[in-house]
C-alpha cells in the first residue's frame, strides 16, 4: 500500500510543527508549506518535506496538489492575531480567508479525504459561557469573522462536492515552538519574552479577565490523528483545556517556572471578551482527552524550552492598514 | 454649505444606477466607481462624475477617497451569482468581500458619515420563513458567506472606530437596466432574452420554487434615501416586495408583457433555497414602502425597456475555479 500524503500548512509554525510531527508518527510522508511569517524552518519535524510559499499563492498551491495528490490537508497556515486584525483587515482576510480558499478549491478538486481545518473560539463572539459547539457563531473581529466564513464555506463545500471537513476550534494554546518574539498574541509567550529581557510583562486592563489556556500536545494530537476516525468527518469541535485562569493568577505561574520577580505593568483595556471558556465534553467523548496537562505543568515543560532558545526580537507588523485607536504599546 | 460627496460603487451595474441617480436628485455630488464586468456605461447618469476601476483596487480606492473626501459610500459594487458562487470561490471572496474591506478600511481612516452596504437575502440561508432580520444568519453559499462576513466586519468596525452603517438585504430585485445577458442570475432578466432571442425559458426543477420579486424603484428609493435618517443608522433591513411568486407563475407574465407564447425547458434542479420571502415590516416602519410596484406593473415596465434595448448576448464566466458538479446549461 502506497503511504498517505498529508499536506501541514503552516508546519513551521506552533501548532502546525506539532501536528506535522504527530502526522509523522501516523506514517503520513508529509508535505509542510510555510511562508516562514511566523514559523521558524528549525520548527519543522525532520522526515518532512519543507515547501516555502504562502497559502496564498494558489498556483503554488495548485501544483503542490498535482505533484503529491495528498489524502488529506491540515490547514493550520494562519495570522492569528485577533486584537490586531481590526488594524489589519485586508491583510486578515488574504491570508486567513482567499489562503483557505485556494485550499478549498484545490481539495474539491483533488477529491482528498478529509481537509481538517483549525479554527478559533474568536468565532463565537461574546455569547454565552460555555461556548459549546452548537451555538451559533456570532464572531465580532476580523479574525474571527475570517475563520468562520471558512467553516461556512467548507460546510458549502461538503454539502455541494461532498469535501469531508473537521473543524477545530483551540482554546489560547500555548507550549514549546511559540513565537515568544510575537508582540501581538499568545500571552504566555509574550510573558515569557518579557521576562527574559528584563521588561515588565504588560497587562491589558485590571488582570482579570479569564482564559482556558491548552497545553499544545492536548490540541496538536487529536488533530493529527482525527482523520482515522470517521466519526469526527463533517463536525466542530472545541479543543483545550476546561479551566479558566485569571492572567494575574497566570503571572504568578509564568514566574515561578522561570525563577523571576513579578513585575507588571497594567496598559488599558483593550476591546475584547473578558471571559472564555469552551465546553468539550464532545471532544472528550470522541477523542478521550481527558488526561489534559495542567497549567503548572504545561508553563513549566514551555519554560524549560524558553530558557534553552532565549528571549526573541519582536517583531513589528510592518503593514498595518488602520493606526486609528491602536491599542497603547502596539 | 459645500455639497455632499458620495461614492457609489457598482454605479453603472443594475441596482447602482438607479441609487446613483437618486442620490443626484438629493442633491449629492455622485462619483461612480465601476469596471464594467456586469455593468454598462450608459447606464451611469447623468451628471455622475464616472471612474472605471474595481473596488480590488485598494490603491485606486485609497486615491479616490483622498481625491473626493466622502460623505458617503454606497457600496453596490458585487459579483452577485449567488449558485455561480461555488464554481468561483476565490473570484466570490476577492470580488465581494475584499473590494468591500477595501472600502471599509477606507472609509474608517476618511471618517465617512454612513456606509451603505447592500448584502442579499442570501445570508440567511435555509431557515425558517419568512426571514426577518432578527434571525442569526447561516449563509449555505460562497456568495452568501460572502456578503455575511462583510456585515459581521461592519458591525466590527462600528464597535471598534465608530464607523455608521446601514446594510440592505433586498430580495431578487429586477427593472429596467438589469444586465439581462447574465446567464447565471436573474430569472427575469434571462426570461426576457431568452424569449427575445426566440429560445425557451429554462427552470431549474419543477419551478415550483417561490421568490418574492422586487421591482428595482421599491428597493433604489429607501437605499439612496437612508443617509438622511439617522434611525436607520446602524440597523439591517429586509428590503422588497412581499408576495411570493413561483417560477411558473412568472413565466406567465413575463409572456404576456413581452406578447410571447410560453416555451419553457426544465432542467434539473440545482441545490438552491426552494422558498424564499422575507419580512419587510421593519423596512415599511422606517421607510414607508407601502406603496411597493405589483409584479404585473414592474415586469411590464422592464418588458417595455427591454423590446428598446434588444437581446443581449450571454457572457460566458471565463474562470471558473471548479467545473465539477456544475449545473445543465451552465
Amino acid at each position: 500500500m502506497s503511504k498517505i500524503n498529508s499536506l501541514v500548512t503552516g508546519g513551521a509554525g506552533f501548532i502546525g510543527s506539532h501536528v506535522a510531527r504527530h502526522c509523522l508518527a501516523l506514517g503520513h510522508n508529509v508535505i509542510v508549506l510555510d511562508d516562514l511569517s511566523g514559523g521558524f524552518e528549525d520548527h519543522i519535524p525532520a522526515g518532512a518535506v519543507f515547501v516555502k510559499g504562502s497559502v496564498t499563492d494558489h498556483q503554488l498551491i495548485s501544483e503542490l496538489f498535482a505533484k503529491y495528490k495528498f489524502d488529506y490537508v491540515y490547514h493550520l497556515a494562519a495570522y492569528a492575531a485577533e486584537g490586531l486584525s481590526h488594524f489589519i483587515r485586508r491583510f486578515n482576510y488574504e491570508t486567513n480567508l482567499i489562503g483557505s480558499i485556494n485550499l478549498i478549491n484545490e481539495a474539491v478538486k483533488a477529491e482528498v479525504k478529509c481537509f481538517v481545518f483549525t479554527s478559533s473560539i474568536a468565532v463565537y463572539g461574546p455569547g454565552q459561557l460555555p461556548m459549546t459547539e452548537d451555538m451559533t457563531p456570532i464572531p465580532e473581529d476580523p479574525y474571527g469573522v475570517s475563520k468562520y466564513a471558512v467553516e461556512l464555506d467548507l460546510k458549502a463545500a461538503h454539502h455541494m462536492f461532498g469535501l469531508n471537513y473537521v473543524i477545530f476550534r483551540p482554546h489560547n494554546v500555548y507550549g514549546e515552538n511559540q513565537n515568544i518574539g510575537d508582540k501581538y498574541r499568545n500571552v504566555i509567550g509574550i510573558f515569557m519574552n518579557q521576562i527574559m529581557q528584563g521588561k515588565p510583562m504588560t497587562i491589558f486592563g485590571d488582570g482579570e479577565q479569564t482564559r482556558a489556556f491548552s497545553y499544545i500536545d492536548d490540541v496538536a494530537i487529536p488533530i493529527a490523528n482525527c482523520v482515522n476516525n470517521p466519526k469526527t468527518y463533517n463536525e466542530v469541535f472545541n479543543i483545550g483545556a476546561d479551566k479558566p485562569y485569571t492572567i494575574n493568577e497566570l503571572v504568578g505561574v509564568v514566574c515561578k517556572h522561570l525563577n523571576a520577580q513579578p513585575n507588571t505593568k497594567y496598559l488599558q483595556a483593550r476591546k475584547e471578551v473578558v471571559h472564555a471558556y469552551s465546553d468539550h465534553a464532545k471532544a472528550h467523548r470522541i477523542f478521550g482527552t481527558n488526561g489534559a496537562v495542567s497549567l503548572d505543568e504545561g508553563i513549566k515543560k514551555m519554560a524549560s524550552w524558553a530558557k534553552v532558545v532565549g528571549a526573541r526580537k519582536s517583531q513589528e507588523f510592518n503593514n498595518v492598514e488602520i493606526r486609528k485607536n491602536m491599542p497603547e504599546g502596539w
